[in-house]
């Protein structure tokens, strides 16, 4: 009979925090700090093993995460509850373990996920912020934010995303499934950008953000974001937007 | 007869917003990092002259302000908006400008003041946020709100605050009037503890909100919070509440 005690192999869930300030992104990389291998020299320490994280996707240098999730198998007798405060004790004041639990040994942080929702915030005021400077991109000239919405309004739905997708990143198909787009204004004229969809391409949240700033600047009309998907060329589409402004709220399954 | 391009000595009103964290506080210091250093010095670059600042008080080590005020006089030409420009196109990110005006000759920015407004946060969750972590105090186990509010209740009024004030600090009395004291809970956790009187001793918010944390925890009971006000005596208080929560709100004239 086996009881809790005993070690055997498990499938851990993690849902992480992290302020990608001072992050050259989620991934490990041969000499540059990132948040994977921070995580797992810390696992490795507190089991002794080396742990292979799995994360729902990478975030960019400099891009932030409110709830990344990462799933690892380990052969360890740790409960959740003990992994999580030895992690969160061992770990930079930049990653924050919220959450961790036990799933199916199927469960798989990446390909499990059902939808991602991304968050991206501008500060459209005179002057930039001194407080929160970390978390925005700053963009001093007015913008024209019903413009925006229309453009926001053309990318919900199952679209070819080509247009928007950053070099480098071959995927199988770069069709998603945009389920919810919406612009919010706060008070202090921050703007909050929030998406849900199946999946990204690479870049496709900042590249989405650059075009629809050149239409809130008057240089695109609204329409034109659909001629920008249409066309399938990035070079039809704006700038990409700084990744300070990006947040991954949640990842749902 | 007098031009608008006539240099002339005026006196300048400034609204200035920073980020406290990697500053030794608002004056200036022989060696350490100050806000009033470093806008002294984007001053005197701008004006070739040596301009003294007059803050409405001092900051603390790692207190932030939204709001701070500042007065200067200087002979000079330039008009306000291209002082502003200039200023903060010379100034690091972590000092902002906000505003810039010119006001009568007696005014002066800490004499003139009516009242101030602070906010202390409080982060009143699980674990720590990693975004955001450098603008609040983490106080992990449940804080009881109840007894925290009926504590803040007996703030408001004109008090002697000698209990709350830091060491290191004379002053011509220590009697001030609370105008207004409540405390707010966010959403996600977030206590905000805001606080406007006609003027404040050394440490005196973070005394009170380190008082206040003891009445939360159930270590002192809201009635006692008179009772120190009564003693006069700070070693009745609690601690000293930790200077990143604290943020000067605004300055009202």
């Amino acid at each position: 009979m086996e009881t809790a005690s005993c070690a055997r192999n498990r499938n851990f869930l993690m849902i992480i925090e992290y302020d990608g300030t001072a992050f050259h992104g989620w991934q490990r990389q041969a000499s540059d700090r990132s948040i994977q291998q921070e995580i797992e020299t810390a696992l490795a320490a507190m089991t002794g093993q080396k742990v292979t994280l799995f994360g729902s996707g990478r975030t960019d240098a400099g891009v932030h995460a409110l709830a990344q999730t990462a799933n690892f198998h380990c052969l360890t007798r740790i409960m959740p509850r003990d992994l999580q405060n030895g992690l969160n004790s061992l770990l930079p004041d930049d990653i924050v373990i919220r959450e961790c639990s036990i799933v199916p040994m199927d469960f798989h942080a990446r390909y499990t996920a059902k939808s991602k929702l991304y968050r991206y915030t501008i500060f459209n005021t005179p002057w930039p912020p001194a407080i929160g400077r970390q978390y925005g991109w700053w963009i001093r000239a007015p913008l024209d934010l019903d413009a925006m919405r229309a453009g926001v309004g053309c990318l919900i739905g199952v679209h070819d995303f080509k247009a928007f997708e950053g070099s480098g990143s071959p995927r199988q198909h770069t069709i998603r499934n945009i389920m919810r787009a919406e612009l919010n204004v706060q008070h202090d004229g921050r703007l909050l950008f929030e998406i849900e969809a199946d999946g990204f391409l690479r870049y496709m949240v900042r590249n989405i953000i650059g075009t629809l700033v050149m239409i809130g600047q008057g240089k695109l009309a609204p329409p034109q974001l659909n001629t920008i998907l249409i066309s399938r060329d990035r070079r039809s589409a704006g700038i990409t937007a700084p990744p300070q402004g990006l947040c991954l709220v949640k990842v749902t399954y």
